[in-house]
C-alpha cells in the first residue's frame, strides 16, 4: 500500500505546527502549504520554513496572494492598529479586527487544488473553535460545508473518494494543543504566533496573550523570546 | 438608497463579459476581479482589462496566484497538449484535461474576500452547467454549497445578510448567452475564449469550437480573427 499523502496548511504558528508534526507522526507523506498573503507578521513565513524543514516534509509550497489589495483586516491593512493587552475573556466575544475576510476559504481552496494535483487524500488544517473562537471560518459548521465543496467542486470528489479535510484541533483548548504538540516533539522555539513583526514576540497582541496564557496554565515556559518581561 | 455593489469575476471570455455587462446594465456599482494564475492563454488577461475598461468598472483587481506550482491541468502545465478538433458531443461527456483543480473554489474564495472588504452585496460569476458541462465547479449543486460557505465563513454572513453568489448564465446554452450579451452590448471583439495563446484564436481548442458553433447556430459571425478558415 502506498503511503497516504497529506497537504498541511502551515502558518508557522503553534496550531499548524502541531498539525504538521501530528500528520508526520501518523505516517502521512507531508506536503506543507504556506501563504505570503501580505500579512503584517512577515516573521511567520520564516517560522513556516523552519518548521517545514524540522518536520522533514516532502515539499513546501509558499504561495503568494496579495490580500493587501483590499485589506479589511488589521493583519493586511497596516494603517489599522492591532488590539493589545486584551483580556482573554473579551477576545472570544466578538469577531476581532484581525479577522481576515475569507482567509480559510482561500487557503482551503488553494490546498484543495494542490491536493488534487498531487493525488493527496487529505488536507490538514489547525482550525480551533474553542479559544479565541471569534473567527467564523474556524467553526465546525463552516468546515462541514467546505467538505461539501471538496466533494462537489472537484473531479476527484465527483468521480472517486473526496479529499478529506482533517481538523484534529477543532475541539481542543490551546493548552491541550500544547500538550499534543509536546507529544509529537514540536520545536516551539521555531514557531511564531505574534501578529506584530518585531525581532521578539510582542507579548501584547491577542495571539501572544492566548499563547502565553496556555503555556502558563500548563506550568510551562514558552521558549520564544518576548519583548516584555514578565510576559503576562 | 446607495447603489448596490457587485464583485464580478472576469476572465475576459464570452461568459464573464456578458455577466459584467449585465450587472452594469442592472445598475450595480461593478468591481471586476481577474486572476493571473499562470494560465497558458495569457491573452485573456488583456481581454479582461479591455472588457473592464469598456464596461466602465469602478475598480479592476488583477490578482496573481501561481497555479503552475503544481499544474494538474493542460491550462497550467504547459507540457500537456490541449485537446483539438473535438466534437461538441464528445466534449460534454467527461471532465476534460483543461479542468483546473479547484479553480472556481479559489476564485469564489478570493471574490468573497474582496466583496466583504468592499461591503459588496453580491459576487457574480459566469458559470454555465449546460454546454461543456464537464467542469464540476460550474454546476448548481456546487454553487449551492459555496453559497453556504459564503454564509458561514464570513463575519458578514454570520452577523448580517450573507453575500450572494449570482449565476445568471447557469441554465443557459452558449447561444442564449450570446443573445443576452448582444442585448447588453458586449463588444465580442474585445473578448478572448481560446485556450491557446496565439495572435489569433486557434479555432480548434474546445473553447473556440464551442464559441464558434454558438455564433454559427445564431447565424452570426464571431468578430474575433481565427487562425483557420473557414473556422468550423
Amino acid at each position: 500500500m502506498t503511503t497516504p499523502k497529506a497537504v498541511v496548511l502551515l502558518s508557522g504558528g503553534l496550531d499548524s505546527s502541531t498539525v504538521l508534526f501530528r500528520a508526520k507522526a501518523l505516517g502521512y507523506a507531508c506536503y506543507a502549504l504556506s501563504f505570503d498573503y501580505g500579512q503584517r507578521h512577515r516573521r511567520e513565513l520564516e517560522a513556516a520554513i523552519a518548521i517545514a524543514t524540522a518536520a522533514g516534509v516532502i515539499q513546501h509550497q509558499m504561495v503568494s496572494l496579495n490580500l493587501q489589495l483590499w485589506g479589511g483586516s488589521a493583519l493586511t491593512d497596516l494603517t489599522l492598529d492591532l488590539p493589545r493587552d486584551r483580556d482573554l475573556a473579551t477576545m472570544s466575544q466578538e469577531i476581532p479586527i484581525t479577522y481576515v475576510p475569507a482567509r480559510n476559504t482561500i487557503f482551503l481552496g488553494v490546498a484543495l487544488a494542490y491536493a488534487e494535483a498531487l493525488g493527496a487524500q487529505t488536507v490538514h488544517i489547525g482550525v480551533n473553535a474553542l479559544d479565541y473562537s471569534g473567527y467564523p471560518d474556524c467553526r465546525p459548521d463552516y468546515i462541514a460545508v467546505m467538505q461539501e465543496v471538496y466533494r462537489l467542486g472537484t473531479k476527484q470528489g465527483r468521480e472517486g473518494q473526496p479529499i478529506e479535510i482533517v481538523t484534529p484541533l477543532i475541539e481542543l483548548h490551546k493548552k491541550d494543543i500544547i500538550r499534543l504538540g509536546n507529544e509529537y516533539g514540536v520545536p516551539w522555539e521555531k514557531t511564531w504566533s505574534c501578529y506584530s513583526d518585531g525581532e521578539q514576540a510582542c507579548g501584547r497582541c491577542d495571539a501572544c496573550r492566548l499563547r502565553l496564557a496556555a503555556f502558563a496554565e500548563l506550568g510551562l515556559v514558552d521558549p520564544l523570546p518576548y519583548a516584555i518581561h514578565p510576559p503576562l
